[in-house]
C-alpha cells in the first residue's frame, strides 16, 4: 500500500486546557492487512469531552491513552483492503479507529454501518454512542416517566439534544441548559423542547424554579459545576441525576464540587454515575429504535462537521471545551 | 394537675453551633387532658444529629420548629392522665413528644413501647427511629448483598453502631471510621466490625484501600465532608453511597462538598438520600427483625445516657457535635 498515514499522538498529559505540546503529529506508511485484518480509511472522526479524561494518568472507566499512542478516538472510514473473512472493501464501519487517517484493525469492536439509512457522520451522533448514551443514560439511569420534568445541561451538544428530543418523545417535559441565545432557540424551536435556558445570561436556579415549579424529576448533567448545584437546588422528592459527564470541569485545577448534595437527602434523591458501555448487549435494541424516531422524524440529528485533517484535530477538540458546537463535533477528513 | 412542666424553646435560629440565646426555658401547669386526650411523663429523650437541621428556617424533609416552640425530639415516657380511648394510666409510649417534662397529646404518631422487652432508652435507639434507619438505609437504600464490603461513618454513633452489625448479620463486612482510639476499640472488639479507621488519626483514604483492596460496595454517610470525599476514592463498580446524614456540615458555615463525586461516574456508583419517615409503613416489620437480632444477642444496643434535667438539653445537644458520645445519646430526666 502506497497511503502515507497522518497521525496524532498523545506527547504529554496536559494540566489543564490540552496545548501544542500535548500532541506529536505523526507519518507512517500504511501497513497491508495480514490475514485477518483490515485497513479502515477513515473519514470521519468523533470528537468528544471524554478524550479530555483518556488524556488524564490513572484508572478511570477506561485506560488513559498510553504517551505516544495515537489518541484514542470513534471514528467512521470505508475498509480500503482486507485480510478479513468479515469485512470486504467497499463496507462503511465504526470502531474507536484513533484520530488517524488509517486504521489497521483486527475488526475487534469494529461494526459495519449502512451509509444509505443515514449519513456517515450520525453513525457518531444518534445511531452512535451519543445517541446509546442519552438512551439509556435518561431511561435506564434516570428512570424516566411519562409525565416528568426533566433538565439536560449541555443541552446543545452531541448527548444533550438527544436527551432532550427522548425525553419529549416519552411524554415528559423537556427543559434544555445551553449557552447563549443561539443554541437556546435551536433547542427549543428546532428540537422541542419546552423550554431552554441560557446559562450566560440567566440565572439558572431561578430560571428553573419558573420552568419546573414542580422541581425537576430528572436532571441528566453533562456539565458538572455551577449547574450541577443550581440543579440540586430544584429537585422534586425522589428526583434522579444522572451523572453523564462534567465537561465544565475536565479542565478546572480544582473541581466545583456540589455543595448542595444534602439536597439529596432532602428530597430523597439519587445521583448516579453512567458509561455507555455497561450496555453493551442492549445496543441493538436502542439503536433500532432511535433509528426508527430517526426515520419518523421525531429525532433531529445535527451534526456539526469541521472539514480538514487530522491536524486540525487538537483546535477542534478545544472548540468542545469554549461550547462552541451546536450538536454532535466531527472532524471530516478533507 | 399540680405538676409544673419545664420545658425548652427555641428562641433563634443561630449559625453555626447553638448557643444560650438559640434557647428558652419556660415552665407552665401541666393542664388536665381533655376527652381524647393524655398525658405523658417524658423520663427519656432522643437527642439526634437531625435536631440542628430542624432549627434552621426554611424547608427541608421535615418543617422547620417554629420559634417560640418547644423544641421537637423523640422521647419516651408514662402516661399518668388520660381521657384517650386507647392508653391507660401506667402505658409506656414513644413520640415526638418535645424537649419537656410533660406532653399533652391526641395519641397521633404516639406508640405504646413494652419496657419488659428492651429497657425504655432502647425505643429511642436500635429499637427506635435509629435503628429502623439504619435497617431501611442499609437493605434498602444500599442494597446489601451477602458477600459487600460496607464502610459506614459515624459508626460508634447510634445509626452508624447499627448498620455496621446488621451488615456483619446479612453477611458482609464491615468497616467503621470513627473519632478516637476508645470508640475504635468498641466497634471492633465489642460490636464485631471487621475493621475500624480512626479518622483522628489516621488518614481514611489510605486506611480505606487497605481495608477495602477491593474497594467498597456500599458506604453508609452520617457525617459528610472530608470523610466523604475520602470514601469516593475507594468505590468498588456499582457502589451504592446512602446520605443518611452529615453531622460534620450541620454547624458548617460552607458546606465541605465532595469534590471527588465524579468517582460516581467512573465507577457507575450512586449517591442517594434517605429519609426514615418514608418507610413508615413498613416499621413493623423491621422492628420485628430488630427486636429479634436483639434478643437473640447478635445486636448489641448501646445508649449513651445523660441523667439530668431538660435544661441539660443544649449542653448535651453538643457532645454530638463534638462526638463525644457513643452509641445513642439520650438525656435521662432525674
Amino acid at each position: 500500500m502506497s497511503e502515507l498515514n497522518h497521525q496524532v499522538r498523545l506527547a504529554e498529559r496536559p494540566t489543564g486546557v490540552p496545548t501544542a505540546s500535548s500532541w506529536q503529529f505523526t507519518e507512517e506508511p500504511v501497513s497491508p492487512p495480514q490475514p485477518g485484518q483490515f485497513v479502515v480509511a477513515i473519514s470521519h472522526i468523533s470528537i468528544d469531552p471524554a478524550m479530555r479524561g483518556w488524556m488524564n494518568p490513572g484508572p478511570s472507566y477506561i485506560e488513559p491513552v498510553e504517551l505516544g499512542a495515537v489518541m484514542r478516538a470513534g471514528a467512521v472510514g470505508r475498509v480500503i483492503a482486507s485480510e478479513h473473512p468479515r469485512f470486504s472493501v467497499g463496507d462503511h464501519v465504526y470502531g474507536a479507529l484513533g484520530v488517524q487517517e488509517f486504521a489497521l484493525t483486527d475488526g475487534a469492536g469494529v461494526t459495519k454501518v449502512d451509509p444509505t439509512l443515514a449519513p456517515l457522520p450520525t453513525y457518531l451522533g444518534t445511531l452512535g454512542l451519543t445517541g446509546l448514551t442519552a438512551y439509556f443514560g435518561l431511561l435506564d439511569v434516570g428512570r424516566l416517566r411519562e409525565g416528568d420534568t426533566v433538565a439536560v445541561s449541555g443541552a446543545a451538544g452531541a448527548v444533550g439534544s438527544v436527551v432532550g428530543q427522548i425525553a419529549r418523545i416519552k411524554g415528559a417535559r423537556a427543559i434544555g441548559i445551553a449557552g447563549g441565545a443561539r443554541k437556546c432557540a435551536w433547542i427549543r424551536d428546532e428540537l422541542g423542547f419546552d423550554a431552554a435556558i441560557d446559562y450566560r445570561s440567566e440565572d439558572v436556579a431561578k430560571a428553573l424554579r419558573r420552568h419546573a415549579p414542580t422541581g425537576l424529576d430528572v436532571y441528566f448533567d453533562n456539565v458538572g459545576g455551577e449547574i450541577l448545584d443550581a440543579a440540586l437546588t430544584r429537585l422534586a422528592r425522589g428526583a434522579r441525576i444522572v451523572i453523564c459527564g462534567a465537561v465544565s470541569q475536565y479542565n478546572a485545577a480544582k473541581v466545583h464540587a456540589p455543595s448542595n448534595y444534602l439536597a439529596l437527602l432532602v428530597q430523597r434523591a439519587s445521583m448516579t454515575g453512567m458509561v455507555v458501555f455497561d450496555y453493551a448487549n442492549r445496543y441493538a435494541e436502542a439503536s433500532a429504535e432511535l433509528a426508527r424516531w430517526l426515520g419518523e422524524g421525531r429525532l433531529i440529528s445535527r451534526e456539526d462537521i469541521v472539514s480538514g485533517g487530522v491536524a486540525d484535530f487538537p483546535d477542534t477538540l478545544l472548540k468542545l471545551f469554549r461550547g462552541e458546537n451546536t450538536g454532535k463535533l466531527v472532524l471530516a477528513l478533507g
